[in-house]
């Protein structure tokens, strides 16, 4: 077990944009002091980070499990973007008062040793596990900022759907992290639609990890309760990629429900899309396992985020609008500040697909793109071998 | 390519009750007469065979390509158990008058070149190309009314799901045809809700085959269309066993929407129920692919028979019933005279499973049948884990 210092930080990253700091420290400071990490006794230190519809749940999800788990500081710190409510109150202040994220988890009560922090520096300072929820836009800036200022022998976990991509090929989000930070990153990614995780409908998730098969079992000791089921798997790209393209999938099912082609069709192109996935994990990473596809993170996530998912849901108004309304337009109308991953994990695997010259082998992706960019109308999903590009 | 001989013949047989013989016989005698095969030109003959939803969708396919392909005679006989409609007039007429199924695909047009034919003998004797496309339970007695029948080199296909159960173990239906009939027996499977690939919705299919990969294009040729892909794959028993257990997963698909448990539920227990098939198939047979679970025979069938099927939908209607409503009562009000295959073929995996000992391997089918008889409420398909059996 390499995690052996007295802090466990959990970072639920709020979804709406990039990170601010500072203003609830002195509260959170005291609250530090008393931790039992604080007097040596090696509790591994939950502090906290993110608070978007999936961040809050993650954040119910180990705070319940922090309280029974004797090798667990019993306070999981939540980091949240600041944002001032309708009523003028801030959103820290309220869930700390209501215990509920009023804004993106409104309803459920968090466990309430959740405890909300808008400063990101102060809230990770303590922390020895780091949980990363947010748009996978805002990784890059939130790096920055935490550079240099997380020390000792930290792990942290990834649950951030995406890839950045860069000149030199796609860059998953773990590998940012252990970069810029200089931690080692598990991932978790799965079937897993916040909002029936939030109300302890039974479902599975899946945690991919890249050496320590000890640390993945921490992670999923911190995860797993009755109602989601959580298994380590020694994989941790194939995991990561499965989370980021299935969103691409999930844009493409959603075109086949707005066309209404019914459930044959959504079958055969979740398939597609599914076979599409593992193709390309595989190539950009040889080590990527088959069995990982047969995992919470692979099939069963393609099957729910196409049946339920937001990215389903927008693209499915996108194809009624015949193409005529744009994703922006309509990710403002129907998702109330929460941002979708689909259309710009299309855009990003289309240039690797294009910079790789591997576009021809991944007509469906190619094509997800180029209905999404107005260059193909929606019908063409099913007839994406026409349209090669 | 093994196929020589003059004739082919496609059977598609009555989903409702065993099969009866004679009376158009006449008719068809004089019709067989004036094919070419019959003047020694060697045109693989598609004759015809059966005639339920799945069966009268398949003479559809089969007999578009039958008049483009110029090593096939264009004539497609679908054999039809005769059934006398509400008006008075029988099947066999009314199909050949209006070229339509009116009993059990109303409103699409066979083509012109399909022709009814009652009598099962007739239908098959000058065939080189036989598909079988029933309820599973009736293709016991079939067989054995086709023994001795089928002579000269003849191919077979199956598109039936379900399995036989022996004492020995289980037998395959394209097993049941080879050994009774004497024949080769490909399998055709895959996500094919048939009403919509009636209406030419795009869709997918697999074709498993045993030996010889030229048998298996014939077949791919004979069913490939622009809406609806075939591809064959070299383990026709992992296609079949697809086929067949996907229906007790439907069960359980159908088990968690009736109780409302939503789609992350929904797509763990597909998962799951994915798992199995792929753990039972490589435990019969050694043989069994992973690959073959990525075809639209595996995960594309269990998608959309769990997403559409009629095995689904009558357990929701059980499910929802609290488990009061016996499931022949069910299948009797819904299904006007089709028949529910999910809950036989889950009394007969479980019988499987008993007498190999294998049943603490396979909760979720396990589980399904004791649900289905009763001795679990629909509920516990999520807490299957607490009965294993």
């Amino acid at each position: 077990m390499r995690i052996r210092s007295s802090f466990f930080s959990i970072f639920l990253l709020s979804s709406s944009s990039s990170p601010s700091s500072s203003f609830f420290s002195s509260r959170f400071s005291s609250l530090s002091a008393m931790s039992p990490g604080a007097n040596g006794d090696f509790k591994s230190r939950v502090t906290v980070v993110g608070s978007g519809n999936w961040g809050s749940v993650a954040a119910k999800l180990i705070a319940s499990n922090a309280l029974k788990l004797p090798s667990f500081h019993d306070e999981v710190r939540m980091w949240v973007f600041e944002e001032v409510l309708p009523n003028g109150e801030k959103l820290t202040d309220v869930i700390n008062k209501t215990n509920e994220n009023v804004k993106y988890l409104p309803g459920i009560k968090l466990g309430r040793n959740v405890v909300a922090d808008p400063d990101l520096e102060n809230a990770v300072k303590e922390a020895n596990m780091l949980v990363f929820v947010t748009p996978h836009q805002f990784m890059g800036g939130i790096c920055k900022k935490l550079k240099g200022k997380v020390t000792g022998e930290v792990e942290a976990i990834s649950l951030v759907k995406g890839m950045e991509v860069k000149k030199e090929g796609p860059c998953m989000i773990s590998s940012v992290i252990s970069k810029e930070l200089g931690i080692n990153s598990c991932v978790l990614m799965g079937a897993n639609i916040a909002n029936e995780i939030a109300v302890e409908k039974f479902s599975e998730a899946t945690v991919g990890y890249r050496e320590s098969r000890e640390i993945a079992d921490t992670w999923v000791q911190l995860f797993n309760t009755p109602y989601f089921m959580v298994t380590p798997v020694h994989d941790v790209e194939g995991v990561e990629l499965c989370g980021t393209l299935k969103n691409v999938v999930a844009i493409a099912a959603g075109f086949v429900d707005g066309l209404d082609m019914g459930n044959n069709t959504k079958a055969a192109i979740m398939r597609i899309g599914l076979r599409e996935m593992r193709a390309l994990s595989k190539l950009l990473f040889p080590s990527v396992k088959d069995s990982t596809f047969f995992e919470s993170c692979g099939v069963a996530d393609v099957i729910t985020t196409c049946l339920g998912g937001r990215n389903r849901r927008v693209a499915e108004a996108f194809a009624q609008s015949g193409g005529k309304r744009s994703f922006d337009e309509l990710e403002a109308e129907m998702l109330q500040g929460q941002k979708l991953q689909g259309v710009s994990t299309a855009r990003e695997v289309y240039e690797v697909l294009n910079h790789c010259g591997w576009l021809e082998m991944f007509p469906l992706f190619s094509t997800v793109h180029q209905i999404c960019t107005g260059r193909l109308k929606p019908e063409a999903i099913v007839h994406y071998r026409d349209h090669k590009a």
